[in-house]
């Protein structure tokens, strides 16, 4: 068995991190519909989100990589963390659930990270104002595929109804985490590498209003709960992920297995 | 609980299904790799393969279904046949194996698929011909991606090629299903829809022959067996994918969970 890479988690590289994971750990809950989505269009567009957020994630992590300078590859900084070191939001680990609870969460993740990656573009890290060039175009079109989706969810049958209400009710309280800064965010502001979570706050409220109005149903009220995995501290379901990525790596270090 | 839906399968239908279900099939297999692949390079290659594949399954099955003339679109043909009327080989239907057996059976279905879509390039169905002028591209380019794969691991280390023989000498027994023409090809070939199946063996086993002599690796001995999965008669695995595949179509006809 592999040992695990430890991480020397300076400020700049825990700031990236939080952004090449999330976009890792959804790919993956996307890719879960592949073969099992309403449609064999739906089927196709979610693998391409999958495959998108996938090519993002390694080319975050393998800038993360040479900021490290620790000698730790994009593969290795995917395959061979310990959970703690994972710094994706909660929202992404939560199981796929029903096709409503995939495009609630599409709709919030695909806004956050649009808005993310305009700003990132701007970066004074020009590597990682590239990659946020790219990326805003994909994440412009992942939001807008899934706010046509909820609006059709919303607005569609009772059970269509009520089953967005509840992806909504169970998901929204996790948006609370995307936007609470920290020392990590100050120092990014500080350095030019990129805007601290806390502004993206405002924007995105806005945009989800309208796209909740468009679809009929309105953003649930606020309650006091704040996940942490951008911390390090998952939810229970982000054992089961790694375990289930790391297994390869660590039965066969370096190998292809 | 939705009822399944039962085809009128005429030779035509039911030859364009063998070709739509393998690729449907495979691509669910492919796409279990992403977020478990050896490097995330690849399981953005095999996330596209996958994605490749689905599109080529919905044109076909979507044209499929015009020719059946029973009003079946894509998704009915997709996912609420019963397990007999899918027509994929069996070969697609094997589980996800190892890594090599990832690659032995990519090398051996993309070099089938780019044969049999140059074939149908020149199909007197001018629809299928299009699908086929198209797929053909992506076929050229999983096959090579496959052999190159191939080649790594049948000149890579012990284990490597250890793990590459053991699945080559697993899933080669089942290339013979892919060359077993029945009425179904003779009506393809009398109609000029497409070749009989049997005319791609001998180019198959020249290419399969040159790309494993690259590996380092050789054709296994021939052996008597004879899988049946594009006559309906399925593996003990096909269940299982269907009742994934399934289970969202079947509880909310029509819907979208």
């Amino acid at each position: 068995m592999q040992a695990s890479i430890r991480i020397a988690a300076g400020p700049a590289l825990q700031y990236l991190l939080r952004i090449g994971d999330s976009a890792l750990v959804l790919a993956q809950r996307l890719a879960e519909w592949t073969g099992h989505a309403p449609v064999l269009e739906e089927d196709i567009a979610l693998a391409n989100m999958a495959l998108d957020l996938l090519g993002q994630s390694r080319a975050i992590l393998s800038h993360a990589g040479t900021l490290e300078g620790a000698g730790h590859d994009e593969d290795q900084l995917a395959f061979l963390r310990e959970e703690r070191d994972y710094r994706n939001v909660t929202l992404v680990e939560l199981p796929r659930g029903d096709f409503a609870f995939t495009v609630v969460r599409n709709t919030m993740m695909a806004t956050f990270f649009r808005l993310l990656w305009e700003r990132l573009a701007a970066s004074a890290d020009t590597e990682l104002a590239g990659i946020a060039g790219k990326a805003v175009k994909e994440a412009r079109y992942h939001q807008q595929h899934a706010a046509d989706w909820l609006a059709r969810l919303g607005g569609g049958t009772v059970e269509s109804r009520r089953r967005t209400e509840k992806a909504l009710a169970e998901l929204w309280p996790y948006h609370a985490e995307l936007f609470a800064s920290d020392e990590i965010d100050e120092h990014a502001a500080s350095s030019g590498l990129g805007p601290r979570w806390s502004e993206l706050r405002e924007p995105w409220s806005a945009e989800m209003a309208q796209i909740l109005g468009e679809a009929g149903l309105a953003p649930p009220a606020t309650v006091p709960f704040l996940s942490t995995g951008k911390r390090g501290v998952h939810s229970e379901h982000m054992g089961f992920i790694l375990a289930e990525m790391q297994q390869l790596q660590r039965a066969y270090p370096g190998g292809v297995w």
